[in-house]
């Protein structure tokens, strides 16, 4: 589980304040605004599934899978504030405040009327934020929450998910590759990171 | 493309006016208020992306798959418009008006530092709605909009797409079997239709 949230995740918790989602003439007061305890630790974004949602995979993983996951299968999807998604649609980055949660569940092939295929079922195996915030050294922080809602703290700043966020991540320290309606965003704006870019051109 | 819209659909597109989400404290205006042309098509719901997500699958079929899918993947994911989800929180079924949208998306395993299982791609293979709507006999009509944006008009009332969701959606003709944060809702508020408990009963 643990290198499961560590390998795959890009998420967060807290937004600075309220304010309105302008995408597509709605308009729509963020629900993302997180909280932080006395001592630093992030309160878990409860409401998360009315945030917007950026994309799913199945058994993603960006180390080869080791023998024991065969016939084992988990959905991750990632959902961001909506204030910080608007402003995305606008600038092809993230604001200062920016949250995103990583949500994994379980999968389950034969059930109901499904024949083949996967389908997530009610089993949350594990959920993480990731949190664009200045209080941290790098301008971000990973809070992994596992299976409750009680608050919890940053993990350190030279973290594995931080290290390969920064190293791979293709806008500011995010999976914007994995996000397929952000991406064309990313390339018209031309906020891929350097890195991103070269890790790229060198495939 | 027909036979996969047809087999894993559960969506739509209609919003009756401008509502608000009440859930979870959080407040937005319905963006999902579809429209429909002068002769009763259905204007496509484009900001369905910012609407409430509920679920996705991987190759979800309700029939065997044909061999010749072996190789080919595909994400199905489904939203529904802010105001309905409210009401189904309250009342564990869909208020007149209600809207899904349905989206497959291509799936690839490598890229960028992906190394295994499937993300979704940029490629959208299709987009279909359900709305729930007294307008039509069954009180629920679906509406394949295929790649385009273009209004569509209905399906006959007795398409495949309605005979399947009113013989097998857990919930008034919707497949909330396999929307996992809304089954344990439908659970406890007893909405499940009499045919999928008998279903589910000699399983």
């Amino acid at each position: 589980m643990k290198r499961r949230l560590l390998t795959i995740s890009a998420c967060g918790a807290l937004a600075v304040a309220v304010a309105f989602l302008a995408a597509a003439g709605s308009q729509a007061q963020a629900p993302g605004a997180a909280r932080y305890t006395a001592d630093g630790k992030l309160e878990f974004p409860k409401d998360y599934r009315t945030w917007i949602y950026l994309s799913t995979g199945l058994d993603m993983s960006y180390l080869p899978l080791p023998a024991s996951m065969m016939g084992h299968h988990m959905f991750d999807s990632v959902f961001v504030d909506p204030a910080s998604y608007a402003a995305f649609q606008k600038t092809g980055t993230w604001p200062d405040g920016a949250v995103f949660v990583l949500e994994v569940r379980g999968a389950q092939d034969k059930g109901s009327i499904n024949k083949s295929g996967q389908y997530q079922t009610t089993t949350v195996m594990g959920r993480e934020t990731h949190v664009k915030d200045k209080r941290f050294a790098s301008g971000w922080a990973f809070f992994p929450f596992g299976t409750g809602e009680g608050p919890a703290a940053a993990l350190p700043q030279a973290s594995d998910c931080n290290k390969c966020h920064e190293a791979h991540g293709a806008v500011d320290t995010t999976m914007v590759q994995f996000y397929p309606t952000l991406l064309p965003i990313a390339e018209a704006k031309k906020t891929f990171s350097a890195a991103y870019l070269a890790e790229e051109k060198a495939r």
